[in-house]
């Protein structure tokens, strides 16, 4: 990995040594058994040398949750082929932490994450544990993608989300990708031929209106389940959202600094010991 | 709760209408039971009416994780004097989440989560429960604000916190704070007399160089624990961890747009299917 040097007013570019067949890593959160991490993998061996680490268990929105309090477990598994697997008792971001540690040594060339079983799209990438692992890479240095599909379903077809996947992949292996900066893609649930392309885009401003299935257990105590609706209210034509519901891929270049540059002002203002 | 009219180049502002008490809602990471929540509630209370909705165990590490796989469980508990409490078998954010939505069925007027036992300052503001917590507040549209003690023991004093907290969470009933912005604020280790003030900051770029700690259990399995080497390699003055080096409590305004604006240009340029 090599650090291009920062010219006035284009970002830093994490890029790799070009030669060698690239080293993958390939994670998750819906564990290492989900159709939807096959299918990165499967798409993923046919342009790197594939490592998978990922959660023993299904880690849908444990954001990026890392083990503390508890040991983690790490188990080398048949994936299939040359592929190196390994399942992991944590969260998607200590999958990550351990591949670097534990198992590869050394940085892989990229990270990816998914295919995820549903979008993280607009405000999900922020519950998202598929995201988080991307992000968890993009924090070791590594240029790093999370792909997901807008399917929830364990049957969706991956054909589509894997020709994007490979495409993606492979210009980022070429071109980098800035430091700091990891990318957030979602596609569409379309067949490839109905898939207009791919456009950069930013998180769409939208949030989940939570409501609470309340029930009552075999004993008389009440227990809730979250559910909740989605609602958009960004009308920008620019957003993630917009992309895919007008049939493109999105991509959004997702920063791990969360400094709100805007606010600074209006806080700076403020006499605090008034 | 209203929002002012946006100005050209003015953010829009949160601000509550003047008048009654303040409902505040408290929060934290640590748990229902730890010093730190005491501490955050009892000078609460000499601001507004409060409201604890705190989680049944510690979830330190937890992110942005919300409960999707498992039911959650609500119970009132005796807090401390007028203070209406609740612990829940869920996340911080899951916290947030139930006390909009089944506690108080309005929003607080502020939300404040902490005092954490540890910084949250640079890169842990991602991993972080207790930010997770004033994050989802923010996203709900409630002024909110994560307070944290650079110090990791349960037996820390907050006496210095305390006025700090109390002295923000003045200032930002008052004077709102700009939409989609959170506060991550951080306080140094240090007696009241020897703190110079509050800094406006940036999130320093910093991480953490983990470390796994290999060990062997009494049945011969391997297992990790996690641990690490924080590594702060932003050397500028403007930063949370040179505030808090410097003597100063840091207050980093925070954004759920994760976009990494300044990547759109490097992106828009590549060929994708070349």
């Amino acid at each position: 990995m090599a650090a291009k040097k920062k010219r006035s007013g284009h970002p830093e570019v994490l890029t790799r040594k070009k030669g060698k067949r690239p080293v993958i890593l390939v994670t998750n959160d819906d564990g290492i058994t989900a159709p939807g991490l096959r299918s990165l993998v499967d798409i993923m061996s046919t342009i790197g040398e594939v490592v998978v680490v990922a959660p023993d268990s299904p880690q849908s929105g444990m954001g990026h949750a890392i083990t503390i309090e508890s040991p983690l477990r790490l188990d080398k598994v048949e994936v299939h082929g040359e592929v190196l697997g390994y399942q992991c008792s944590g969260t998607p971001v200590d999958c990550v932490k351990l591949a670097v540690n534990k198992i590869l040594h050394r940085k892989p060339d990229l990270c990816v994450s998914g295919i995820n079983h549903g979008s993280n799209s607009s405000i999900n990438v922020i519950y998202s544990g598929t995201m988080s692992a991307a992000m968890e890479g993009a924090i070791e240095g590594i240029p790093s993608i999370g792909f997901s599909l807008n399917n929830y379903s364990m049957e969706a077809s991956f054909k589509a989300s894997q020709h994007f996947a490979k495409q993606i992949a492979t210009r980022i292996l070429e071109h980098g990708l800035p430091v700091n900066t990891l990318l957030n893609v979602n596609i569409p649930n379309l067949p490839l031929s109905k898939i207009k392309g791919i456009k950069i885009c930013r998180q769409a401003l939208a949030r989940w209106e939570e409501e609470f299935d309340e029930r009552t257990d075999p004993r008389g105590r009440k227990y809730f389940w979250l559910t909740g609706k989605f609602i958009n209210y960004d009308k920008g034509d620019d957003t993630d959202e917009w992309a895919l519901s007008n049939g493109y891929v999105s991509a959004v270049p997702v920063s791990f600094d969360f400094t709100a540059h805007h606010a600074s002002q209006f806080l700076n203002k403020i006499k605090w010991d008034a």
